[in-house]
Parts: structure tokens; sequence; C-alpha cells
């Protein structure tokens, strides 16, 4: 058996495994997530990492399809893996709707895979973390949108952010006041580029590329990019779209006053009617996320109201609004700004071993501080204190508990405390209170 | 756009979508069980889905090689989608063990995919959640993974439910001192039957098959039934097996020694020196965990302790003990019996809405209600009180609060316990404590 070849151990390019640090952090995001979709009564599903790719394309563009991980299975069925979230929850919606009933609030949080380019540390699978409420049109939905998006962040907290509303509804009446309302998607693209590459050059693009006259491209950034309080910038751009944009401002208005009802800071809103997300996708409300440590990331949380989520699979327009919390790439920007927290049990204890004809001895006492509310772990080995040290330093345990021989016969405990190095030798009929008291105040 | 043609939304074969309840409990599953591995010192890792096909097959047998869904990407690469958990752990601690140390704790929850015929109920997606040590060969290892497995079954509240062990040096002890050692193999095959097709039919086989004379059936199948007290078990099978079991003898009295010092109830353990798990992979210590209420489903939690895990991609020696949840497998047989519980955010509110006009009040005093500690779920539409009620009472809900026009002039609100129908009356400054006397009522 020795002489066997060993086989490289690798991954995939693109794929990647996430070490315990990494997949803590993961576990805190996503927990921390849940806990608020929870508290607003969002309710979550799966479904299959493989479809039908016809189910699959059924929406999707080119793109994605040279991106999908696509297959024959052994029963022959033309089967790929989700490449989105969103793709299945439509299926899954005009399938089940039936049975659901509306509204239906759900959230899916579940890795997702793209061949794409792996430059730039993209991965080839990565989780996602979306929530969507279908079947109603009412403004209260977008609202909660909003607050959830607002929720989730100010329970990371990551430090401050700001969330980005618009609503496609007033790029249309502008666009429409500006008789620019024919090349729509023209204008939309060149605007995207606006946080890049500026005003100026976009000026340029629209009489250009798209035809516009200096005059409507003039009118059209000068809307874009009004600035001040909310109240003033959807004033200013009622004005300037001349009565055309006053749906999308009604809107946006009800979605702010929703917002400030619930004590959200206005701060931590902006209207901003330059973003559009997505030319056919979206309808009405849009949102963005920015975290004020490191806005050139992007948004990290984003999404909006479309009119109809599932027509490819169904007759019955159901409407929507939700967005969608990239995990992965949260992470990554977390990471950078130092905001990384862990879902770890919090304050722990390492339970030395040093005399392993006592085995049963340190287990049952580990297994009594864990009946304490404490989180323990024994090491399984009577090795060197340093090595064991080293251990708790490594897995962040904050006490280390040091039972020798002699600690045995006199019945005490040494607690050692991993944050300031200090010791101290207590009853073995103490060593949870003495833990408790230790931890309660390294927590304070 | 009309006219397109609707594909129709269905999964494919052997997959399916975790409609909301039965996807709070897997939450409910996973979350409990994850809770205890934490406060045992485990960390979480994860691993790609897709891996090289060279590498999953490293340690696979053909049956499995047959149930792989297994490709070429489009980078020609042969991949395939993992089958089980242990084969990615062995790769993964064999790329990252000088990083990681030992003894290394991991636990992992994912996916993995088997192309199996899908009768009797089988799904080819499917949850596991695995827990391992890895890097000791030392038996507190063994009884802390028994241990979780008690603290796992102990926190689901599921019933009563019994952890088997055995180790397989008393098996091979035992064959030794029969002179059946050379026909191990063989051996197990049949005793692994005992519980299907009981003893005379074992001990028909024995002879007729594996070639055994009738007295050394009788003497294996004697002492594979020993019953008794686990002591009175492990003295019997000592003296039938005269003295070639007895390393095996002393690991499994060392583990049940630690989880009684752990205070785990004697009626929770089982020697049974029958079980077997697989020939090549377990060498010491072996566990299955049975629910008292709904036995004949077989083990709902399988493991044990192995010489080597990675020998196929390191030369480096790692051995280990762990355990396996067959989460999905689990709730179903929860389902089953009645014992499935849930991750919904405990007794909850649903705020009603009939005055759209005052749709951002309705969100403000939903927002009050949240931050109080409540999960509170706003109905986004003004509709019929029997739709609203309708809809609390298939979403859970404990309380319903109603505020119609007249209730906000008076800055009143109505609050309905959906469990015992009554409702109350009472002023909106009021309306926390309300709510939060009622659950508290409810939750005690």
């Amino acid at each position: 058996m020795n002489d066997r070849r060993i086989i490289q151990p690798r991954t995939l390019k693109g794929f990647r495994d996430l070490l315990p640090e990494a997949m803590q952090a993961r576990e805190w995001l996503i927990d921390t997530a849940r806990a608020v979709f929870r508290t607003h009564g969002y309710v979550p599903i799966d479904t299959p990492a493989l479809e039908y790719t016809e189910i699959l394309l059924g929406k999707g563009g080119a793109e994605t399809d040279k991106q999908l991980y696509r297959f024959e299975d052994n029963g022959g069925r033309d089967v790929a893996l989700r490449f989105d979230l969103t793709v299945p929850l439509a299926r899954f919606v005009a399938q089940h709707i039936g049975e659901l009933g509306v509204p239906f609030k759900r959230y899916h949080v579940g890795p997702v895979w793209r061949g794409e380019n792996t430059q730039r540390g993209r991965y080839r699978e990565f989780v996602q973390c979306d929530f969507d409420t279908i079947g109603t049109e009412s403004l209260a939905a977008d609202t909660e949108t909003a607050l959830v998006i607002h929720d989730v962040f100010a329970a990371l907290g990551v430090g401050e952010f700001t969330i980005h509303l618009n609503n496609r509804l007033v790029l249309s009446g502008l666009l429409t006041e500006l008789d620019l309302a024919d090349r729509t998607a023209d204008v939309l693209r060149s605007v995207d580029k606006l946080p890049k590459i500026g005003r100026d050059a976009v000026a340029d693009e629209l009489c250009e590329f798209v035809g516009a006259s200096p005059a409507q491209a003039e009118r059209l950034l000068n809307a874009l990019t009004v600035t001040g309080s909310n109240s003033q910038v959807l004033e200013r751009v009622a004005e300037l779209a001349g009565g055309a944009a006053d749906s999308g401002i009604a809107a946006l208005t009800e979605v702010l006053d929703g917002l400030a009802a619930a004590d959200v800071a206005e701060s931590r809103t902006k209207v901003d009617v330059s973003i559009a997300r997505g030319l056919d996708y979206y309808t009405g409300t849009v949102f963005e996320t920015f975290l004020a440590e490191i806005p050139e990331i992007g948004s990290v949380c984003s999404g909006g109201r479309y009119d109809d989520l599932a027509s490819v699979y169904t007759k019955q327009r159901l409407p929507g609004v939700g967005a969608s919390l990239g995990i992965d790439r949260l992470l990554a920007a977390l990471e950078e700004i130092g905001r990384l927290a862990t879902t770890a049990a919090g304050p722990s204890v390492l339970m030395t071993m040093f005399e392993g004809s006592r085995s049963a001895d340190y287990v049952g006492l580990a297994a009594m501080l864990r009946r304490g509310g404490l989180s323990v772990e024994l090491y399984p080995e009577a090795r060197k204190l340093v090595h064991q040290l080293k251990y708790a330093d490594r897995k962040g345990h904050r006490l280390v508990v040091i039972i020798g021989g002699n600690e045995w016969d006199a019945g005490t405990a040494q607690v050692k405390d991993m944050a300031v190095g200090t010791s101290q030798t207590v009853d073995i009929a103490s060593l949870l209170e003495t833990c408790r008291q230790v931890l309660g105040t390294a927590t304070g």
C-alpha cells in the first residue's frame, strides 16, 4: 500500500476551500441575516442545485449561457447548475404558488455556480442570499425591503452604510420629458457609467453615441446629479421632469416616509435618481447599499421591484420586490476593512489533559462546565503544557483549565486567562463559578 | 409576449424543492447540531461542490462511480459533484493540515449528490452533516464523539434514543479466538444481517457460505447476542473471546467510563458487539444511534474511529474519529413521529393593515414592536380582515394587531390571540407591553 501513487490534493481553478476562520465569518453573516429575515416574517426555502437547462435558460441571456455548468446526466437529461437564486425562485413560485398563497415572503441562502473568468479574485462557486416578497404591488413591501436591508447592516455592526433608492418611473418620466424615451436602453447604459467615468464623459457619450443634443444631455445630467437632502432632491427632480416623474416621486416619498416612521436615520437613505440596475427586470423602486468605509467596492446589497417574476413559467402575473446580499463578496469587503466577526460560540474554555489515565475525570469536568452554559473543548491527549497552550491560542480560547497530578490530589484547578496571561488556583468545586466570573468580566 | 410558450416549471427526477415548513425544520435541525458542535470546540469548514473526478474516485468503489454526476467542464476538466463529505474532508485535510495543525476538529454541513435509484423515497440531492476529530488516537476523542451525538439528540428533544457502541477490536478478537479471522469480511457480511434475518438464518449462512462449523457459528452468535447491562455484556464477551478481545473491551470500557463521568444515563448507551459498519474504513470504536420511537428506520447518526483518513492524498498518517448525521433522512423520520420543530423566530405578531394611506404609521408601529424584541410581520396591503386573519393563521402568527380608522382616531389597537381566539383593546402606547404579556403567558 505504501507504494501506491499519491493523488495530489487540489481544488478546481476558481473553486476554493473555506478554512475555519473564513467559514465562521460566513456563518456569522448568514446567521445574522437570517435572524433579521425571520423577525420580519420571511420564511426559508431551498431548491435543487441542478435544474433542467431549459428552466435555467428560460430567462437568461447569452452571457449567462456561456457561463453555465451544463451537461447530460446519466438519464440523458440536459441539466445545469443554477447560476443565481432568482431563476429558481421564479420556477419555484410558478410551481407552488397555489399552495403557498400570496403575499409570499421567502429567503434563500445557497451556492450558485458560474464558469466566469477567474481574474480579479472572482470565484466560480459563491454563496448568495436573497429575500423577496411575491404577489403584492403595495409599496409597504418596498419599504420593508429597505428596512430589512437596514436592519441587516445595523445588526452586522459593520460601520456606517447608506441605502441608495430610486424608482424606475422617475427615470422614465425624465426621459419622456426630454424626448429620449425611445432611446431608454442606450441612455441608461451610458448613465450607468456615471460613477466610473464622470459627468463630462457621459455627456459626450450621450451626444456622440446616443444621439442626444447637448441641451438634452445637459438637462438629463442636471437632474441625475442633483444634490441635497432627500426632499430637496425629489423636489428639484420633480421640477426638472415637469410632472412626468410625479408617480415615481410619490412612490419614493412613500417609501422614505415609511423608513422615517421606522426610525431609520435619514443619513442612511439617499435618493439617487441615476441608479437603474438592469434595464429589463426592475420596474419600480430600486435599491443599492454602500459601506461608508469602502464605497469603492460598489453596492453590497441590491434589489428592487419587478412587475412580473415568472412569466416564463406561468401565465399568472406575479409582481414582487426583493434584494440580494452577495455573501462572499461582502465577506471579502468586510475582511478588507477589519469588520469581520464570527459565530464562534463566544468566550470559551480549553480543558487541558495531563493524566491520560484520568481521561474520564477530564471528560466529566468539561461536561459539567458545558452544562453550566460555557463552551468547553477538551484537549484529547496528555501532552506538554506548551503544546496545549499553543493549541488554545490557535483556537482562540479565552480560558485554559490546568489540572495535573498534584491538582487532582489537592482537588484544585489552575485557571489561566489567555487574554491577560494571569492564572489563579481554585477548588474544583468552584471551577464553574470562577470561569463564569472571569468570562463575565472578559465580555464586559 | 402573451403568445410566448410557457416553460413547464418542474424539478429533475430525484430532486425536490423544500417548501417553507420543511426548510424551517431543516434549519432547526442544522442550527441545533451546529450549536452543540461549537460548544465542544468543533469549527466549520466548507469545500467545493465540484471536484476533480480523480479526487472523488480516489477512495470510492465501483458503485459510487456509477452514481457520480460526472462531466467535462468548459475548460476540458473531468469533474464531478461530491457524493459525500468524507472524501472532500480527506482531500481538505491532506492539503491544509500543515496550516491547521492537529488535533483538528471540524464540522461540515452541505449537500451531496448521488444518481441513485429513486425508488423508496431516495433523493439524488441530500444534506449531510459530519463532525470529526483528526490527528489523535486518544480515546478521549472517541468519548467526545459519543458525547456530541448524545448532546445533539438531547438538544433536539426528539424523545428517547440509544447510542450503540462497539469496537472493531472486539470483533476481530472474537474471530481470532474462533479461528475465523481469515474469513473476517465474509463473516461480517453475514453478521450485519442479524437485525434483518435473525439468528438462525445467520447461523445457516455462516455454515453454508462462509464455511464455519456449527460449533463456530454457535459460539460466535452466542457472543454477538449477549444481553444484559453494558458491564455484563463486556464481561461475558471477554470470557467468550478468551482474552483475544481484551484490548477492544478495555477501549470500550474507557469510552463508557467517560460518558458516565459526563452524566450520560446508562440507558442511553448500549454495547452491541454485533455492529461492524463497513469493513475497510473503521478500525476502532463504532457508533450507531437509534430513536426509541422509530428504531426500524435504522441508525440516524453513525460513525467511528479510523486509522488513516487521507492515505490517498498524503503520506502523513491521519487517524481520526467522527460521525455523520443524515439531516434529510432524520427529518423524514422526525416528521413521521411528529417530533419536528422549526426555527421560526418564536411567538410572533402579524400587524394587519386597513388604511393604505397610513402605511408609514403601520410600518412605524411594526418597527417599534420589533425593537422591543418581537418578531413582527406587516401585512403589506389593506384587505378585508378575514384575508389577513387567514394569512396570520397560515404563517403561524400567535398574535394579530388590528388598527382600523376608528382605532387610529382613538389611539387604540385590538390585539387578537390566535391560540385562544380572544381579543382585547389597548392604548397604542401600551401595545408592546400587552403583546409581551400575552406572548409571555403563551410560551410558559
